[in-house]
């Protein structure tokens, strides 16, 4: 049983934010690792697979892990409202932080772009939503100039701030396994996440895992060296041609001996399908390129699972983007109101 | 930081269930009390509201805690199959808990009255689904009747198991809050949750809280006492006319001596909304109503807040229902994809 006050209160002194106010929390973080023998014995023979499931975070992805921080740090600098440039789960975050501190947020997304329905949480938390019409870069290059001419607080992953609450999941996974793990599978989209993954395990000085990165085949500058001009993925939350921190990723791979790949959208979604067929888990599609570039490694012989420990991050709950879940599913069968025709659709 | 194993690893003793086999779990439970000083001060001035934050369980609502108890019997009672009657949250946790333990789950739904996308959870952890020409009730009493005659363990709220599981969030408030709160505030649809708290608490022996349901007002049988043929509200999970518990709820809010109410869909919506924008934490619609209820009976007098300790449960996340989010939001203002156009908007 938890009294747990958030990621502020248990990290505290060793997050670089301001100490000077009370810490904005929604009491994020404590997310489970969870044990996934069944996916595990499918994809890491040999091996032991964890699930950390960021999804429970409380607007149901990681983001919230790096808003805790930003948004206090935004408080302590005197802010009173922040804004965003952000089609999903950053503008969700955003807007939760900000209305538990009283702050105003703003959200820019390209107009006609976005069903209003993607933009549920960032609505249901009172966030003002403006439409540009423009690319989601006009987007973000006119929140960027905004907080340079006005008193808004930027929170996008470019806010150093965010990173140092990010970076608090690595701490979490080395103590929930007592050690770190051997391989550490995340999706990399804006590789923000990456980039504080390992931030976090160096900082630990607990032991280092390598660091698997998987990309969506059609959103994958790292593997391809270049800016993708338009990134195409049903993974949505990392359809994202040019990340922030392309190179802090590359230099975290590299230091870890890891190991980075593409995975087809098919291949993102026969992972999302596993995980939750066989362990219960639902996570939204993005998040299952990290199980998929597992999957595809293991497959190639780049890594062998035997006796290796692997960890792979759910990074949104499936919830997020309920139409996928259904997308293709068949219709149910329809029967009469009766026990017996029940019965024989049960094979009894 | 908890290396928490879901409800059986902690309380095992404690329940009524089979310890003879492997609890099944997605490490349900554990989920953050959080304090609402905004929300506090709009609506119990003088006292102190916190939010027990159900929604953070794995599959989205407090129905996990039930499950893993009911899934762990039905494992060790040999069944391969589990069936239940849902449109909601019951189906997505009997779905996600059969995936974990390898059962099949085959969930009954009245034919042409559910939009697929309010299955997402079921479909996704790979449930079967089937139509039944006929209503809700039909469908209750045909997986009641194939559980006596087929080898299927039924894992609707009439299965003892569930209890057990669900008692365990009085503890868990009990715990966090270093004694119970004076009230604990709750939406009632089919009476199982009241039921569970109320168990709990007494189980517990460390204090009891007056109770408060809100039923709402289009289905709102405790307050009719009488049953509702056809309930109506946009809060649909407790849309139910006819409570399961009834009893067990009537007897439980007579011996905390504690309050009963309905709300109407305008009072719950209001609820939703404050909750949201003044906390940052998005629940579903019906979770709301146990807020609403609070909200209603202080400012009729019923309940006087001074000094008091609150609790609204929060049955639910948000996402489960992103439509009520968007639900007469008006549509982004648009405009050019200048920095200028920004600020002018920014009032800068």
């Amino acid at each position: 049983m938890r009294k747990w006050g958030g990621l502020i209160a248990r990290y505290g002194a060793r997050l670089a934010i301001s100490q000077s106010v009370e810490p904005v929390t929604l009491y994020e973080g404590d997310t489970p690792l969870i044990p996934a023998p069944r996916l595990g014995d499918a994809v890491v023979p040999g091996g032991q697979l964890f699930l950390k499931y960021e999804g429970l975070n409380p607007t149901g992805s990681f983001k919230d892990r790096g808003m805790t921080t930003a948004i206090t740090q935004a408080v302590a600098d005197g802010a009173r409202s922040v804004v965003c440039a952000s089609t999903g789960n950053t503008a969700a975050s955003a807007a939760a932080y900000a209305a538990r501190a009283g702050l105003k947020c703003i959200v820019l997304i390209p107009d006609g772009k976005i069903a209003l329905g993607k933009l549920a949480g960032a609505v249901a938390y009172g966030a003002r939503v403006i439409a540009v019409k423009g690319s989601f870069d006009d987007g973000l290059r006119m929140v960027r100039e905004a907080s340079e001419r006005a008193p808004v607080a930027l929170v996008n992953s470019v806010n150093p701030a965010r990173l140092q609450g990010q970076k608090t999941a690595a701490w979490e996974v080395t103590e929930q396994l007592g050690q770190a793990p051997d391989w550490l599978c995340l999706p990399i989209g804006n590789a923000g996440n990456i980039t504080a993954y390992w931030l976090g395990f160096c900082e630990d000085e607990k032991g280092l895992p390598r660091l698997l990165g998987a990309q969506a085949a059609g959103a994958a500058p790292l593997i391809q060296g270049k800016q993708i001009k338009n990134p195409e993925t049903r993974a949505t939350a990392i359809r994202i041609g040019n990340p922030a921190r392309w190179q802090e990723a590359v230099s975290a791979l590299e230091r870890s001996n890891g190991h980075v790949l593409s995975v087809t959208d098919d291949e993102i979604f026969a992972a999302y399908h596993m995980t939750a067929r066989l362990e219960g888990i639902f996570c939204e599609p993005s998040s299952a390129a990290g199980v998929a570039g597992l999957i595809k490694s293991v497959a190639s012989g780049k890594v062998n699972p035997e006796g290796k420990r692997f960890v792979c991050v759910l990074t949104g709950h499936g919830l997020k983007d309920p139409d996928s879940a259904v997308d293709g599913a068949e219709r149910p069968i329809s029967i009469a109101p009766t026990t017996a025709a029940f019965l024989e659709v049960l094979g009894v």
